[in-house]
């Protein structure tokens, strides 16, 4: 691990020191695992009295927290955003690839390659693809005609990549996940599925990442569309024609059917299930495993088989948890009420 | 895009054109997004009164839509499939490999390769295998030893078969599917599993189509079996001994369980799970997430977790959506009763 | 097939022979699908009727059946493991690699090969990484820098192994399989998501199988952890810092969260999800589907959504099976106090 002087970590995540700025740090831990010679971050109020007790030899100290540190501390605006760029700082992602194109990569002639690009080995880059500068194509990837591909991407071993797709800037593919497969679209006639053909495409815009062995298929006519900052964890499936809107993240193995429409800052839980041609609004947060039929209006938080308001889900779900007592319950009734009917039939008999 | 005459569509759809067939259409759309020089269609009565306002200078009509166009248009048994068809012709699958093996292919020398066969970069074709005429091999693709792969199928980029699999005609595979898997066999022996080893093969018939990333194990013994016309979705798993019956749909991220038979003309929607040894007659539907558990009847309509027939699932699903209503008419019950008891007392009590 | 005879069969499998143990046996089959020639096995005393009308001419008996065969046999202490080991000597696994380095294979020259290794066509093994001996890798696999390979694995078609990553002994890992992708890990910060550096790594212990398309993500820091003896079926999902322990199996299309712990000899079945930060006692079982919230302590069955004991499941689902049932009840207990308090309304106004 490099070593900084905890002047040139403030200048880096952008806070200020108070205490001795030229104390040097070798690493960055937790409040309660980091040891001396260690910066640790302090972002919770809740965790202030862990300060004395630590070993650390600096904090960074979120600005709402309301606590001077005997050690000496980076003041900054959001700690866990800096412990973030620090643990960045301390952890560089180590570089696998150099530049220069492997001798067992097949790049066709007519691909455009840029800048301080690496290539390895067994990659297949073909006709008319554009490659932007600095990205790394790690080995066996492969990307068909046309497609593009910007700056600073990183594809992980084995990505394919359709003919005539797009990816922006800063992009990260991992392992095995599939651009621009075709959508899932047949025309039935005479008892049998007769393929619609997916001319269209897929366009991420920057910042995306693709988790391992995803699947985002190509639009039938128009567009596949994943915007800027989208993160999507492994497994999961994007279908033809879907827009999935900015900082909206997808957790694993969910699965969102053709032409829905999904917006901007989501959050969607793992294993949730979406239908096709449906909108969820801005800022929605879905549960996992959720099987989702209609479209959500924004803000809303939902969860469920079938999904629901999750206050409602809740509800239901104490109520059904309680459903053996609430037959009991029915039962102590009917029989309560069967004694009143008798005893009413007495009171008659009486008469 | 291409362009065609009414009267030489009319001859490619099988349809009969009502008013001036030579003129010249050069694409097809939506009956309200479609622009002057393009043909629509008209499949759904429903519809009928867009054809007035329609920008397209023909429709392909539907016999059954009893309606007379202003514009020219083609008469068509079925209007849907025939504007299938026709966006085919307008949208043709672009070409993109040229027939031979790329240098940088590996083709065993006992291997057989057919006539017009396009066998990409990377691509690593094992003893004793057979390709048939016509077949597109993408970058990256494996087939192990003695598998035999049809006529006209396409392997997109890294699909990998396993050895002694047959895949018939018209197959197409994309991105990433494998085909021919061990079956997840172990037996338990004083505490570990100890695999049972998967000798058994993949049968794949003629027209059959397998998303990305999906996977289909092989047999323990036998065969698993994909019949004619079966199309897959992405991420789709088959487990060893399932037999799925011809022209059935699998939408993306179901699962399905060992020794499992699937009949003809099922549609299986996503995320649906089936556990092994059951038997799904013809024409059953199942409905997204369900999760099936017991054999289910020829053409029935099954839905939810644990599936049931439809219209019993959804009458449940409007219970428990109502439980928390429910609630309180029983606490209301409770309360009613307890007054009636007491006024029984009172009763007795006066007596 | 091979052929042995009784004897030599009953020395493999460790067990005794009562009957001419000369006799040779050409296969192996199910009680009621044996042949003439063949061998069978009877581990289930129910099936002994089986045993006076098979056409086998050899069975394994277990000890635990009491039972005198009129044909030759081998008592063993487990018939069904006895059936196991006798299968796999009538069907050993092809061997379908042979010992070296293809041509086409990258070796970088800083790794360790051992002996006889099979590495084949278009494989990727990059610097400072290490594969034991008699270890096969399929064509087009990628394993990454520094990432160590024990002996007598295989890795099937295009697998791929990122950078760091432990693998041990006899592991089998199918077509696609993923290991070490970064885990889903970012730091929101003004609206967007920033990546937390995933430097971890992934172990995995001996004798693991790993399904085809399943994906294991390394820890943030430390190691996400498979331990010896553990399957995971085909599209399993494993998160960033999970452990999964000893002899655990998992089925298809499962996903485990982030630093999720699960104890040893666990069973979990298709399709199920957990969620991160929770731990799973050695010995539990999880049914198909279930969405796991909360830990489970060891050696209980849970099931459902969300998961619950299996037998408050059962019963809580048979009571909503009830549902339409119950409602009626209900209508009926609101009619009957309706008419009750007429009555006492009734009894009221007379007096």
């Amino acid at each position: 691990m490099p070593v900084y002087t905890l002047a040139e970590i403030a200048e880096k995540i952008g806070g200020k020191v108070s205490g001795d700025s030229r104390i040097e740090i070798g690493g960055i831990a937790q409040i309660d695992e980091a040891k001396n010679g260690e910066l640790t971050f302090l972002a919770n109020p809740k965790y202030k009295a862990e300060l004395d007790k630590t070993k650390a030899s600096a904090a960074i100290i979120d600005q709402k927290v309301d606590v001077t540190p005997a050690i000496p501390y980076i003041l900054v605006m959001d700690a866990y955003y800096g412990f973030l760029q620090a643990f960045t700082l301390f952890n560089p992602q180590e570089k696998l690839l150099r530049s220069g194109v492997h001798p067992t990569a097949v790049v066709h002639e007519s691909a455009q390659i840029g800048e301080n690009v690496a290539i390895s080995g067994n990659v297949y880059i073909s006709a008319n693809a554009v490659i932007g500068n600095r990205t790394q194509i790690f080995p066996n990837c492969v990307v068909l005609d046309k497609t593009e591909i910007g700056d600073d991407c990183v594809l992980y071993p084995s990505v394919t990549i359709r003919e005539n797709c797009c990816i922006g800037n800063k992009v990260i593919i991992h392992n095995g996940a599939v651009i621009g497969s075709d959508g899932f679209g047949f025309a039935p006639h005479e008892g049998k599925y007769h393929k619609i053909p997916q001319v269209g495409k897929v366009i991420i815009e920057d910042d995306v990442e693709i988790g391992a062995n995803t699947t985002i298929d190509r639009g039938t006519l128009g567009e596949t569309i994943i915007k800027k900052g989208v993160k999507l964890d492994n497994l999961v499936h994007i279908a033809h024609n879907c827009v999935i809107g900015e900082n909206t993240v997808v957790a694993a193995q969910t699965g969102i059917s053709g032409s829905t429409t999904i917006g901007k800052n989501v959050v969607i839980a793992g294993q949730v299930g979406l239908v096709g041609h449906i909108t969820i609004g801005d800022g929605v947060q879905i549960g996992a495993q959720s099987g989702v039929s209609k479209s959500i209006p924004e803000g809303e938080i939902y969860f469920g088989y079938p999904a629901r308001p999750i206050m409602k889900t809740k509800r239901i779900e104490s109520i059904i948890n309680n459903l053996p007592d609430l037959m009991k319950r029915i039962k102590g009734l009917e029989k309560t009420i069967a004694e009143l009917q008798n005893q009413r039939a007495d009171i008659s008999a009486k008469k």
